[in-house]
C-alpha cells in the first residue's frame, strides 16, 4: 500500500523520484498564480477524482472479457483511493467532503454525460486521456497551495497511475482493428476539447471567450502529454 | 490503511478482535466439510467480490446526494480492496487473477442481472443485503482452507466493513417513507432466495434439488444474519 501523506523533499532541479511525466519532472512552467484557496482546490479536485472513478467503474462491468475486468478493476481502485486521499484532505482541512464538493457537481456532471463513450472501448479511451490529462492538471495546480497541503496533494498525484493499465488493454484492443482505431482517434480528439474546458472552469476562466495568456504555457504542455498518450496506442491526435 | 496480511491468532472461544457478526465469533458450525480446493475458493471468492464492487460503484455514480456519493464510494473503496486482496491470493498461489475466477464468471453475471435493482435504492439494498451474507458466506467457507491461507482469507473478511457505511444511508432514505420501507422490505425478501444459490453453487449443491443436512445449520445462521440486517433498517424480513 503507498502511504499517501508520504512526505517528499521540496522541489529541486533533480527529476522527483516519481514524476507523472517528464514535462512535470522538468518545467519551470506552473499555475501558482490561479490556484485557488485550499477548499475549493480540494473540493474540485475530490470530486473531478470521484468522477474519473465512476467512469472507470462503468469500464469494469462492461469490459469484454475477465482478464480486462481485473485489469481495470485495478485502475478503478487506484483512481478511488486517490479520491479518498483528497477526500481525507479535506476533512484535515476542516472541511466537510460533500459540502466541499457540492459546488463542482454540476459542471462535472455534465462533462461526464457529455463525454460518455458508446461503447467499452470509447469509455476506456475517455478513462485513459481524461484521467491523464486532468491529474496532470490538478497536480500542477496544486502548486500555489500552502506548502504543507502542496506537498501532500502532490504525493496523491505521484502515487500509484492507472495508466499503464490502461494503454495495455487499450493497444490489446487496438491491435489489428484499424477500423477501432480510426473510431478511437476521432474520440480522442473529440475529447481533448471538454476536458480543457473542465480545466479552465478550475482556473476561472470559463466564459470569458478568451485564453489567459499566462496559463497558455501550461495548456500547450498539457496537450503533448494528452499528443504522447495518443501517440502511444498509435492513434493520430 | 488496513494491513490485509495482518496475521491473526487461531480462532478461541473468545470474541474475536473484530468479528463480522457475533455468530461468526460463537459459532462451533463450520462448513469445513463443504471447503474447496485453494485456487476455486479464491476465483469464485474474488469474482463475486468484484461483482460486489461493481453492483456498489453504480450505486455510487446514481446515488441522490453528493453526501451518499462520497460516503458509498468509501464502501466501494473497502470492497474493491477485498476484491484484490482476494486476486492477490491467486496470484501468490502461482495463478492467473482472470484465468482463476473465468470458470465462475457466467453464473455470477447472471446472479448479478437477475438482482439488479429497478433505482437506487434497491440497488442499494441490494448492495448491503448480498456483500453482507456473501461476506460472510465466504469467510465461514474459509474454514477449510489450508492454516496460513485460511488465516490470510479471514482477515481479508474481518478487515474494513461496508455494512455501517451503507445502513446508514439506507436508513436516512426509509426514515419517515412507508411506501419505501414497504417496496424494499419485499425487495429485501425476493433478493435473499438469490444470494442463498450463489452460496450453494459454491458449496457444490446446485442442481440437487435438496439443500444438504450438514449445510442447513449454517444457512440458518446466515439467514438469521440476514434478518438482523433487515431488522436494522426496520424493514420486516
Amino acid at each position: 500500500m503507498a502511504n499517501w501523506f508520504r512526505r517528499r523533499p521540496r522541489r529541486v532541479d533533480a527529476p522527483r523520484l516519481r514524476p507523472r511525466s517528464e514535462d512535470l519532472a522538468t518545467t519551470r512552467l506552473d499555475l501558482h498564480e490561479f490556484t485557488p484557496p485550499v477548499e475549493e482546490f480540494l473540493g474540485r479536485a475530490a470530486y473531478v477524482q470521484l468522477m474519473l472513478f465512476e467512469n472507470l467503474s462503468r469500464a469494469v462491468s462492461t469490459a469484454p472479457t475477465t482478464a480486462a475486468k481485473a485489469a481495470i478493476g485495478r485502475a478503478a481502485e487506484i483512481s478511488i483511493a486517490k479520491h479518498r486521499a483528497l477526500a481525507d484532505e479535506i476533512t484535515r482541512a476542516g472541511g466537510t467532503v460533500a459540502e466541499a464538493m457540492e459546488p463542482y457537481t454540476t459542471s462535472v456532471d455534465e462533462f461526464e454525460r457529455t463525454t460518455r463513450g458508446a461503447d467499452w472501448f470509447e469509455t476506456l479511451l475517455g478513462c485513459y486521456l481524461t484521467s491523464g490529462f486532468l491529474e496532470d492538471f490538478f497536480a500542477r495546480l496544486a502548486v500555489g497551495l500552502p506548502e504543507s497541503e502542496r506537498e501532500r496533494v502532490e504525493s496523491i498525484y505521484s502515487s500509484a497511475d492507472e495508466e499503464p493499465l490502461l494503454a495495455e488493454q487499450l493497444s490489446l484492443a487496438i491491435a489489428d482493428n484499424t477500423r477501432l482505431a480510426s473510431r478511437l482517434a476521432m474520440w480522442g480528439r473529440r475529447l481533448v476539447g471538454d476536458t480543457m474546458l473542465v480545466a479552465r472552469s478550475a482556473l476561472g476562466l470559463e466564459g470569458t471567450g478568451t485564453a489567459d495568456v499566462r496559463a497558455e504555457p501550461v495548456f500547450t504542455e498539457l496537450i503533448a502529454a494528452h499528443t504522447r498518450r495518443m501517440d502511444a496506442l498509435g492513434l493520430t491526435a
